[in-house]
């Protein structure tokens, strides 16, 4: 049996293509596979045909696996198995309670590592020529959660009104008419703002315009989760970019 | 020849196994590679062995190319030979100036594309095991850099000492004793702060404590550039773990 071990993997913003060489080897490597809901299922085709693949999701709506059940699989398979990697959308150190299955894996004397992966924070704007950064336009981004355990809109959202730079919003489309109402009593009604759902894959949809006019289109467009919102200066970029595209090609 | 086209691949931190597939497939498709220095040279060789690569670095006390000659090669290259990749550091959208290429090549009628990478901001970080993000900690994180155009400490930095989450700073290491005196004048003498220096690469340097005591300790520890740093209470979870894997395994 192999070495007891735990590698977490992140497996990017959806594309498949978007996983690191060093993610894929680790796939190749592993005698256990726990994925998540956000990780495209081509990619356990990485993974060797004897290793076990096992859903560990916790969508809305599904059947669930709470953190607690998923960091005791993790030991459990490590244990029996060898070599577990969890792999997990996006990238595991960014809104993906990774930390937590080192320190919990580490507490089991389970060697661990990481393998980060391409976080859609940056990945799905980028797909609409959106920078979180650009000379002379924003010199910082953040990057919050909009909604609470509680369900009510997050302090990190009242905070980030007052922030000079990009303001990147996951889980935040079942808030956007409050963040919407948040923006415009601070006199940012004109601040701009795109959303993007299901970004880099094939279901994706995107709407762009301003705080005033968002809830609207939104609704048109019937926007949904999962969805990354960005806010700020830079979604005017690429507004202008397209629009000369647009002058210059049509529709 | 090939159709005209532009590609700004994300190189990732350093190590060359963090390149995307993605990635990998866009080099394997180049007539012309423009790279920068903080590309491991490795991954030159998936481009095509008639491909140019050209070596466009900006890097202090080298030869430099200005962004406008870069612009301008990009635009040179894609009519004389077809399919240029653009190949940076890190992540092009992540204080890369790749909009600034994107934006003059479509100026110049050159369709273009990105291939988004990952970027050190948290994939260094996570190399020591520190996450932007930890439920309970810290629930969101602000990237910025440290210094302005005319050599000062930004704005962005200033503004950073009162936000709650994870700061990241990246380009600051000339500024640290600046930054230290700062967080002491806010009294925030006993925030976390962790530096990582050539994250990834064989020359990799790590040092993490107090602002306090960092200043003293990036001294002894002769930290320079390019290097990552990263503030708040996230440090002390990497700092607790790595406590707990000493007291069993010893140093």
């Amino acid at each position: 049996m192999k070495k007891t071990q735990l590698t977490l993997v992140g497996a990017g913003p959806g594309d498949p293509e978007l996983i690191t060489i060093k993610g894929i080897k680790a796939l190749a490597d592993a005698d256990v596979v726990l994925y998540d809901d956000l990780v495209s299922p081509d990619l356990l085709q990485y993974a060797p045909n004897k290793s076990e693949k096992i859903y560990v999701g916790k969508r809305v709506g599904k059947h669930s696996h709470t953190q607690q059940s998923i960091n005791e699989l993790i030991v459990f398979f490590a244990y029996e198995k060898g070599h577990v990697v969890r792999l997990k959308g996006g990238d595991p150190f960014i809104f993906g309670r990774g930390f937590e299955e080192i320190k919990y894996a580490t507490k089991h004397h389970i060697p661990t590592r990481i393998v980060s992966g391409v976080s859609s924070a940056y990945a799905v704007p980028a797909l609409y020529n959106i920078p979180l950064t650009s000379r002379g336009v924003s010199t910082s981004f953040q990057v919050i959660t909009a909604t609470n355990k509680a369900g009510l809109l997050t302090k990190d959202m009242h905070a980030a009104v007052r922030f000079k730079g990009t303001v990147v919003v996951l889980m935040g489309t079942r808030k956007l008419k409050e963040i919407a109402e948040l923006y415009r009593t601070n006199g940012r009604s004109e601040e701009k703002i795109a959303i993007i759902q299901n970004g880099s894959m094939p279901n994706e949809k995107h709407i762009s315009g301003k705080m005033e006019n968002i809830v609207c289109q939104a609704k048109a467009a019937q926007i949904g989760s999962p969805a990354v919102m960005v806010i700020g200066e830079v979604v005017g970029l690429s507004q202008n970019l397209h629009k000369q595209i647009l002058a210059r090609y049509g529709e």
